[in-house]
């Protein structure tokens, strides 16, 4: 049975979301900190994390099920960075998405406390997976990978080289490394986190691998574009932020046009990677066309 | 073979800091990011909570060495919790250990992720231990119970309530409520951590939660006391800044003589239980009367 696009995203958005909260509310904690968790998880974005492991799945043809407590740990790490990220001593934001950012709301004390808390939680929702299918292999590799992903080797690295860049203009290939830490590795790990547990084969792994980098740079190209292009209300932030901070971005270096040259190659690149993976990948390549041309 | 507790504290302490370099120098991450993480690793400390670990390896007779990379996992985690627990926005010290504070020499933003850093790595600290002993299932268990004592349900919570607790006077059943989240149940993973690695029965892990969870609280107690009558030079901070902060403390609720009782008292509910393990917990009774003791 063939599974459209537009069907997909809607209804594993709906899927993510109605189970992000059961990993926080039963909880044995400080209802404040629960409540700030929970602000910040409920605050809306696309998920697009864990459904690219869902969509993984769905190409080996495995049940997605296997998949939900993974990508919601991944959701749950992504918001404690976006937690972090918006803090008066990082990039000072009073809003994400249209909302208060979570200290604005509940204090600088409890947004750290509550970025904290959502990383220190998220290793237990993948080791705490109840369906046999997923072996205690398949979780230590999930975490190495995870943290490989997420941590000082990953996102948090970026972070750092990010904030270190603010004050010089990059060359391509700089820039190139701060997204692949800072936004790509931790999107190159949905679509791994999928394949381990859809028990792919590790050729496909590495092909996946290369997809899911092209993929996770043409997602931070476009986010440069749209910072420029977009559309306040759709993307929830004001535009012109990247210029006004006199930031390094695919446009600044490359001209508007060379940004979008850049944004087609990198989906070309994607595109062939995937081919090679031995799954119908129709809707991962869906994917990778919507994310070249989102408005949002 | 006996050890005494004299030769065993300096030279696993000495262990210990000669390992925990090595989970962060060999990181393909930023060299400041390194740089930051490292010197609040190497700032000294009493090692205790890494230390309890291969104590209760060397009460089953065990190999030692099985205990060395969850010992620096907890001692990261301990270690981010520190640099978090100092930021401006949280108890604002300058100092730690007598030493500048994480954000004092490296800014408030890579504080915090450094912080970050350092949560994130100590997961796959462990995931990656590569002696077989040490077998995916126990994995598995040590991420489970490092996440209920580090997170939301264990320390992040324990902190939230000691914020909260700021603005009252707690009762003592509040009071020891903080303390076993904040501090005793980090305190009590070591020991449990000790015990998974020496493959205990779980009647023994019993026992010895119950030994650690007295152990965990009679630190704290000792902590207090230590805040009024230490000495500032052996404890590396100023005395006197709990009653300064108008804190609920042991002594505070229950004068000073009635907090050494409550210390005695839990130092003999933790022997008492200790009994109870099919090991030779000698070492591990004299470290209790230590904690007792102790001048820092």
């Amino acid at each position: 049975m063939t599974v459209t696009l537009n069907d997909f995203l809607p209804s594993r958005k709906k899927i993510i979301e109605e189970s992000l909260p059961n990993f926080i509310k039963y909880l044995e904690a400080p209802e404040t900190l629960k409540e700030s968790m929970l602000y910040s998880l409920n605050a809306g974005g696309k998920r697009l994390r864990p459904i690219l492991v869902l969509a993984t799945l769905q190409a080996y043809g495995k049940n997605e099920e296997l998949g939900i407590a993974v990508g919601c740990a991944i959701e749950m790490l992504h918001t404690y960075s976006l937690i972090h990220d918006d803090l008066p001593c990082m990039d000072d934001d009073d809003l994400r998405r249209g909302k208060p950012t979570n200290h604005k709301v509940f204090g600088e004390a409890l947004a750290v406390l509550a970025g904290d808390g959502l990383l220190t939680q998220c290793f237990s929702v993948i080791v705490n997976e109840k369906n046999p299918e997923v072996t205690a292999e398949m979780k230590i590799r999930l975490i190495s990978e995870f943290v490989k992903a997420a941590g000082p080797e990953g996102m948090v690295g970026g972070q750092v080289l990010d904030m270190e860049a603010e004050t010089k203009t990059l060359t391509l290939p700089e820039l190139e490394y701060v997204h692949e830490n800072k936004t790509a590795k931790l999107l190159m790990f949905s679509i791994i986190a999928g394949a381990i547990l859809a028990d792919a084969s590790e050729s496909d792994i590495q092909y996946l691998r290369t997809f899911a980098f092209h993929l996770g740079i043409a997602f931070q190209i476009r986010d440069d574009i749209l910072d420029i292009e977009g559309n306040e209300e759709l993307i929830g932030k004001r535009v012109g932020s990247d210029s006004s901070n006199e930031k390094t971005t695919y446009p600044s270096l490359l001209t508007m046009s060379g940004a979008k040259e850049k944004l087609a190659e990198h989906i070309a690149e994607a595109k062939s990677a995937l081919r090679n993976v031995t799954a119908d990948a129709s809707l991962l390549e869906e994917i990778c066309d919507l994310i070249a041309s989102r408005d949002h």
